[in-house]
């Protein structure tokens, strides 16, 4: 017997007949003797209907009244369930987020979980109950409704899972997994049955968006066995789970776990800036201050006591980041400013490459033979990314995946 | 300054549009210099939607998750007058049942409110803002939500009244006030001014179902001035008072308040029935067990040694009490049971019957001259009903309104 914290999201709950198969299937599990935690979200588009009904009033609707209006979604879905439950015979009870309770900070629209009470849920399952609670939302220490942000129900059933100190946490969603890469862009892709969680927290912040990132740091911090799997398709779907777990486990570890792509990559250049002390911050201050985020970032010393800068960011940030440097351009005498919205950024992902060296040099090999230029380098301790013209994009993918055989 | 409660039910937060009407309404009585606190319930409609999706999946949904479900009614309504009112520059505040915390017994879609911690409200209310409460709900001592059951609402408004020692408790709806009688059948009847809270539970036990029968009760109990009002015109609606306050008021006090009058009656007679001690509780006995109301009750001794019962129930329950009561005659060896679907039953309200006499025999007089002829007659402290045939309904209650001058 184990017990299993679920997670089901809005398409997976979307009407009544789908949060009727949703029971089906929690039935199996408890069924083979496990016990069951349900977390679910809203049904599909409750919470658009929700936010609309908001904006006739103001576009601008207090985050606290938000929180209370929006909560209301979830709270639906966990009542419909427990009913679909007890409809097919299993004893089930609902909780929203006070009742757990589930204890945030203060911060509304995007309150962080401080901490569980696992207590009641336990009682709950102690009496053979199905416990089904309201993803998204906590309670804060003024007794005020939360909820956690966008994606946020994939975060309270890891925590959940971490406060329950369940054997697994399962989220169910759209994909049966996580990838070597986009199999559009590659038709060979495989699931991986494996992933460390910093694989995938830097696949996943590279576009890889099957889970809330969040979720993962939260899994990765309490050592919860994550697993992705389909609400659609039967299949095991891909386990995460620590490093020292993956490694003192038999499975195989592959040099390098996927590829993560991203097309929304623009560039920024400023070149002959004169060089002192102190010109990066000059020339990232401001981009900052104007709430930018810049992700790469290379300085080229000149041989005329200039400097060059280069960094990437968001296509849709381009245009006002490049507006805040030809002001610090002006400012600093600097030759001049370019920019370039047609890059991407193609990062290959592995824990395999702490302990193998050549994967970079491979790497730039394949992407050369290919007749692919490389602009920029950056790299992390399980991780390369290099940006490209945006042309070369699937050619460079497709190359990378067959050359570290990520198709076997 | 005073300390308002008011209380908006579905129709009147139907729509955003409604919504914001309601804050405006409220927004008079800040600007008046009030406080004020608003007990609302959800958007009507929406407590049908909620009912639908739980009956796809049964028709017979869990109590417990019926006020789950149920109550996200009011909290999606809180939130929105709380937005609406921050957009015309008030300061607002939504709370939940349980975040007041308005505690309840733990009978399930109609707990009985046990009792109001009104801290938290006169908190924010010291700090100039509008409370926006969710009616018809609590929570037990279990944590659990619960609800109020049907018209809960103008029960929380006057609980929290009660709670918070308010000056006037004000429950806006879509009549006026409080008729002398239906003005569909005397177009002369009157709004009243004042009633006492006696004298409203006389007249909505018998149809006049402007105010929830419990909220009176409670408004009684606590001595809460509870003021009908509607929400589309203005005017100053019907007050409730004690007698106390009413006597000790320089009002003019009627005889007779109002007429009420019920066309769901139906009477059964059990004729011809061996008289001995114990045959009353031998006959309504198995009518009780059967969970059937009964109203008034006739007994007549005869000559013969057996005696005639009659007594009066609402038309729907007919056919289930005459095949119990057949089943009774024959075991008593009663003569027959006959019954009648065609009564009716006018009732005269007023707390002046208690200092007048002469009213009864007027009524009664006023019926004779009209060729009406009296099938029962029933009497409280305040109160005479007549059963009679349902074709003189509304000739009696024209003819009862102005010889008591109700018109006047």
């Amino acid at each position: 017997m184990a017990l299993i914290v679920q997670k089901y999201g809005g398409t997976s709950v979307g009407n009544v007949e789908r949060i009727q198969n949703v029971a089906n299937k929690v039935s199996k599990f408890v069924k083979d003797g496990h016990q069951v935690v349900v977390a679910v979200s809203a049904m599909s588009g409750e919470t658009n209907r929700l936010t609309s009904l908001a904006n006739v009033i103001t576009s601008e609707p207090s985050r606290r009244e938000m929180d209370v209006l929006l909560t209301t979604g979830e709270q639906v879905t966990i009542a419909l369930l427990s009913m679909a439950l007890q409809n097919i015979g299993h004893e089930a009870i609902s909780y929203t987020g006070w009742q757990v309770p589930i204890s945030t900070n203060n911060i509304h629209s995007k309150a962080r979980i401080e901490s569980i009470d696992g207590d009641k849920i336990k009682s709950q399952l102690n009496q053979g109950k199905v416990v089904v609670v309201a993803g998204f939302q906590g309670m804060s220490e003024y007794g005020d409704i939360t909820t956690l942000g966008r994606g946020g129900s994939d975060t309270t059933a890891v925590a959940l899972a971490a406060a329950l100190n369940a054997d697994e946490c399962q989220i169910y969603t759209d994909v049966d997994g996580v990838y070597t890469t986009d199999p559009r862009v590659v038709p060979e892709a495989k699931r991986l049955d494996v992933i460390t969680y910093d694989e995938m927290l830097e696949l996943a912040s590279l576009g890889a968006k099957v889970l809330q990132i969040r979720s993962v740091e939260f899994a990765s911090k309490y050592k919860v066995p994550l697993r992705v799997l389909s609400s659609m398709k039967e299949g095991g779907g891909t386990l995460l789970i620590s490093e020292k777990d993956f490694e003192e486990s038999d499975m195989e570890k592959p040099l390098i776990s996927g590829i993560a792509f991203s097309r929304d990559e623009a560039k920024l250049m400023i070149l002959g800036v004169p060089d002192k002390p102190g010109v990066a911050f000059q020339i990232l201050g401001p981009i900052s201050d104007a709430n930018i985020e810049i992700d790469m970032i290379i300085q080229n010393q000149g041989q005329d006591g200039t400097t060059d800068f280069t960094f990437t960011l968001s296509r849709s940030e381009l245009s006002a980041a490049k507006a805040v440097l030809e002001a610090t351009a002006a400012k600093l005498g600097a030759r001049e400013v370019l920019s370039d919205d047609t890059i991407v950024k193609i990062s290959m992902v592995g824990i395999g490459m702490k302990s193998h060296s050549g994967i970079a040099s491979n790497m730039f090999k394949t992407l050369a033979d290919n007749n692919i230029n490389i602009q920029m380098i950056g790299t992390t301790e399980i991780k390369i990314s290099v940006i490209i013209e945006e042309e070369g994009l699937e050619t460079a993918v497709q190359a990378l995946h067959a050359a570290f055989e990520l198709d076997k």
